[in-house]
């Protein structure tokens, strides 16, 4: 039962591109981290399209989804929005009626709120007393299945920050953004050691898994 | 002969840490990212040491070595300091006597200045026209073989914004700094679209290969 990051970043460490938007939540640029991943087979299924490219990578995203039981998620990355939730044009949501995670899905808000229960077997469910809270309910809802981070950074930097965060994969695109959303910020170690567990060359990105050392 | 960059570093980016200083060149923490080449047979071979250890790393250091016929580098990286020479405390340079690239390095400063010739087959030689003739004159140097850009992180920016940035080598490290000199900064691909070209495990390290596109 592993807490997991699984993010694609630039070559410089931005996760979202400069002056993110609703309409661009990415920001400028920040779907080319994408283009390696929405094209593949596993990852369309999972979102309900057909087709896509079968290749090593294919397998891994695969893999990685299948090694899944819960997400837990920022607010942000829920809705793309903030405040009280009567005043969020997306309260229910931005990820339609059948969204890819078909399990348990932890938000983090400051807004509480009933769980909102989706097609496929997504149920988000609201939290508002932190992240340890968030991450109990996660791993009582995931089983024996790992955890995963469903971003945004400053979630992903708050669970580092407080030694939680057991395994990040992270999918390095050959993109320079030069600005943006930072992985990791102003975020070091913390209480974590890591070390490098796997390095391997994806179709068009870097896959590097780190652990911790302990 | 190709320009390329080979280069250590962090998980988030950063080639030296906070606050480095002529004690402390490389910031705080920012030595932790060299501690996997450090300890390598080929690299304190390259610096007039005995012993270290041979594994793939070690093959893949002393294979970059042999590959280059010339060195480009910032002022800063030549003494650690800037300004006029006669007030640099190092003005013949922080490397030694026997300085570990043995060919000809071309320094990039506004200040003119006569050839310092070192043992061992090392020459530096000052350029203040600018990044290109640099360039040039590396080129005429290294016959052959390829170019290394020797940091910091301004000059790999400057070639890179120029176009002329052929190959990266980063070794990146198991270790977030949380702050620092980053290598991109605020530098985008600029001209140069890129592609992976390899990424393999190292003993402590990923080591990632990132070429022109084009």
């Amino acid at each position: 039962m592993a807490l997991t990051l699984d993010i694609s970043v630039s070559l410089d460490g931005f996760v979202a591109g400069r002056n993110p938007t609703l309409e661009e939540p990415l920001g400028e640029g920040g779907e080319r981290l994408h283009e390696w991943v929405v094209r593949l087979a596993s990852w369309r299924r999972q979102h309900g399209l057909e087709g896509g490219e079968s290749h090593a990578d294919d397998g891994l995203v695969a893999e990685a989804s299948r090694s899944l039981g819960a997400h837990i998620m920022g607010r942000r990355m829920f809705s793309g929005g903030s405040g009280p939730w009567e005043q969020d044009p997306n309260a229910d949501g931005w990820w339609g009626d059948e969204p890819p995670f078909r399990h348990a899905v932890f938000v983090l808000t400051h807004h509480p709120r009933e769980p909102v229960v989706k097609e496929g077997g997504t149920t988000f469910t609201f939290v508002t007393d932190g992240i340890e809270s968030a991450l109990d309910q996660a791993k009582a809802a995931a089983g024996d299945l790992d955890i995963g981070i469903g971003g945004g950074a400053d979630v992903a930097q708050q669970y580092l920050r407080a030694g939680l965060l057991d395994t990040m994969h992270l999918h390095v695109a050959p993109v320079l953004l030069g600005g943006g959303t930072p992985l990791f910020g102003d975020c070091d170690n913390g209480p974590t050691a890591l070390r490098l567990e796997s390095a391997t060359q994806g179709h068009e990105v870097a896959h590097l898994t780190f652990a911790r050392a302990d």
